[in-house]
């Protein structure tokens, strides 16, 4: 029987590009969904945020920031910060590129990650705040 | 009652990084449908644009070619456009950079974004086309 | 009648950017699958590959990866070279950036893709690897 089940993640995040790893919380609201074979889609509200997979270890999570800062620098003059003066040009921008929803399919109860791929939810915003991250489970029982 | 419904989105599109938003024909689209739960996955038909969400304002508007520009220069030396001769080689790279699909979930008949998130339709090629947007609402009613 | 069916492609992979059009793959597994209209999501399994859509022809086949160095070298010190010493702290980058997940719509049995669109399987990596890249096709007969 198909069937369709959400679920939403609160998170507090720090911003300035934290990332955090949501594969624990992603692999509770599958396993409370029931569901056994289909698709989970992640999506982060919000447009200063993004979702990707990532081998969660400190190393990359000091590379990413990194290599974020030199694509898209925080301090460049950004028109978007003429317009609201909140100086986060440069989340919208990373939001963008590295984009909110991240669809993983799922098979026999599992999701279908590599050993070391985490779904990883990252903040560009310049500020603590609590973020939604919405969880669509879809597929057969 | 699990259902399907597919539509497209025709755009009058000026290239060179036109950007615009589509949400509203989005959600008309997903009112057809009448699915109530389920995701929509909005899918760029060609390989010289993109589909990513945005806060829709003038700013960003100007912050995202800006960007686009610096990381890949619409001037450079690119092997595709000794292949073909029509100078959009950059335009196929954004394009396999920002990603022609984006799946976004539905929850009671609304799509689950942020107050500011827009989805937007970005266009990298240099010229003006009419582009067509896949969008493919799946879920129950 | 809604249905789920899941398969998972093998491809040798000589990894440094190679680039594999696995469209015929994916058509492949979508005509055994039997569904008509719906979603086809595609997901690199492992943390330092890619899928997205891309114009197969030679040019790209060598810009994309001249743009991949430009924007993340292969050989700048990333942190997670120093934690594993394996030299590709890259790889796990340019995987994050382009993202290991893409969903396509399935209509009348036909992935809704441009005349030259195609789907793409990156491999960032620096070595050779066999490779399995997911295939789920939910939808409906």
């Amino acid at each position: 029987m198909m069937s369709v089940y959400y679920e939403e993640i609160l998170k507090e995040s720090e911003g300035n590009c934290h990332i955090q790893n949501i594969s624990g919380d992603v692999t509770g609201i599958v396993n409370k969904s029931g569901i056994k074979n289909g698709i989970v889609t992640v999506f982060s509200i919000g447009s200063t945020a993004g979702i990707t997979t990532l081998e969660y270890e400190p190393g990359l999570l000091s590379d990413i920031p990194a290599m974020l800062e030199k694509l898209i620098p925080s301090f460049a003059n950004y028109k978007h910060n003429d317009t609201w003066g909140d100086g986060n040009g440069h989340s919208h921008l990373r939001s963008a590129l590295i984009k909110t929803s991240l669809t993983v399919p799922l098979v026999n109860k599992e999701l279908v990650l590599g050993t070391w791929q985490q779904i990883v939810f990252m903040d560009f915003d310049n500020r603590h705040r609590t973020r939604r991250i919405a969880v669509q489970v879809m597929g057969e029982k």
